[in-house]
């Protein structure tokens, strides 16, 4: 209607497209990860993807499909921990051990399996939060200080 | 079986009273919060919830029921943003106007509004972030500092 699309119309966009293929696992895309991609990609402020920026999340989706299918080697449709690792990196995002194993902490199913709405939400979030590190550290020192309500304003999203 | 609560059978007991009630509007605990629960509460690393840990849990939430219906002043079942930042100040939170404004982007739907299961959510994160701030800040100084992957470490949960 607005030619815009808020977090709860990309969740049900993404839902329907995904649910459609068989190669890759998923059980929705969840609003958080709908939010985090809007944090991302949403340029001129509007809390919504315009169609430019949309095209971005597609161009990048595509590309993490590519990604996640040339390294789920099993073909189960699910990322292990161990799948997960290379495909961060293959993906740009160089993590340690401490990283994986929240990541897995925070994404994996019971059997700690990584399906694919959740691989999205975990590289949309690393993306925004290295993007996030970079605006921090102005001097390139490496590394941030925060003041408590900055760390608060920062974490609780 | 194993006398222990994991996150996935938390959400399961929590939808289960929740619903039960016609004062407080939800629809259902995310699997997120149930995370959040358990890395809050979990003192021996078993990423469940002992008996112990889940009586306090119960007491936690009884007394976060009681703050969200003494500040729903209109009895909406759900906080709107100027009755969440009373709410927020009476459970023990001091934050900024920046911060009650990541919260609303955050945990609000589309009207604003922030259901109980949210609010629970939020006051549970809110707990967590001020723990691990007093933790970093070993000197007291008021403030931290991260390296790139600590702050991944930190943040992606």
């Amino acid at each position: 209607q607005d030619s815009e699309i808020s977090a709860f119309e990309l969740q049900q966009v993404l839902d329907r497209v995904v649910s459609q293929r068989s190669d890759v696992k998923t059980d929705g895309f969840s609003l958080e990860t709908c939010r985090s991609i809007i944090s991302l990609l949403d340029m001129d402020g509007s809390s919504k993807l315009g169609l430019l920026e949309f095209h971005h999340l597609w161009t990048k989706i595509q590309k993490y499909l590519e990604i996640f299918k040339s390294h789920d080697s099993d073909a189960s449709g699910t990322m292990s921990s161990h799948e997960m690792r290379a495909a961060l990196a293959e993906a740009g995002f160089q993590v340690n051990s401490s990283v994986i194993h929240e990541i897995v902490n925070r994404y994996a199913d019971t059997s700690f399996a990584i399906d694919f709405d959740c691989f999205i939400g975990c590289l949309i979030r690393l993306e925004l939060l290295f993007k996030m590190f970079r605006t921090l550290d102005q001097k390139k020192e490496g590394r941030i200080q925060l003041d408590l309500q900055q760390w608060l304003c920062l974490a609780i999203n």
